[in-house]
């Protein structure tokens, strides 16, 4: 897991705060920041998932570059909702920043599922990947119910 | 370097030519992949850059963390200039698929130099580190002056 221990690292480093926004040169580089990391992690993700389902062959040694890179990139958009960016070309809802703590922790949820799902592509197993796969779906969905606009 | 070995694999593992692209649902995913990819690359590699320049005050570890992902992001791209994606919302000129070899080579180029790069933050000397900016930044520039539109 070094692989994402220095990226969760780095993350750590870049911080969750509104302080972190000042990295940003303007918003909108937030804001695109988060939505390209999150398509990059989708991308990947989605890999996975079609393998879960049955859509694609079950491959475990693709299952796991997949999950090593959406682990990684599941750390890197919370840097980017400081604040002031929440306006402009972005769905995210006020309470992202209204009711931080709880936005904090199911991102969080997210990252350990997501990590929990990497650790299952490690060992091959397809419905352990298929079960983790799952939770991490559902953490995904959570904090878009709550935290995105439709 | 484990972090950043395990993301080459991956991106090894996805491989670089044209059959990759099957990994995209449609073109226009692949184009917003590799943009979001080279996104989140650039604005991690500009706070190093901001660091090389004085704008920002050295700080060796942000300098180590920020490469440590941009060199992870610098792996990502390629395997989206699969055939069909030349089309659409991308400023990627019809060379990069008439010139496959040397795109390619430009693009391994660059990720040396991130390597390299960084590498050079992990020294912690600043120096070593505005050097190997530079000549990162060169092979951003020969690739864009050579396969990306104006």
């Amino acid at each position: 897991m070094k692989a994402v221990s220095l990226l969760v690292l780095a993350g750590a480093a870049i911080g969750f705060s509104g302080a972190a926004s000042a990295q940003f040169a303007k918003p909108e580089d937030a804001i695109k920041y988060r939505k390209s990391a999150l398509f990059v992690m989708q991308q990947h993700y989605a890999r996975i998932g079609a393998m879960a389902s049955g859509k694609a062959p079950f491959n475990a040694q693709a299952a796991a570059d997949n999950a090593a890179i959406a682990e990684a990139m599941s750390k890197l958009p919370w840097a980017a909702f400081g604040d002031g960016t929440d306006l402009g070309d972005t769905k995210a809802r006020p309470e992202i920043w209204k009711e931080q703590a709880k936005f904090k922790a199911a991102a969080e949820k997210m990252q350990s599922e997501m990590s929990k799902l990497a650790a299952a592509t490690k060992t091959g197993n397809l419905d352990s990947i298929k079960t983790a796969f799952q939770s991490t779906s559902g953490s995904c969905k959570a904090c878009h119910d709550d935290f995105r606009a439709k």
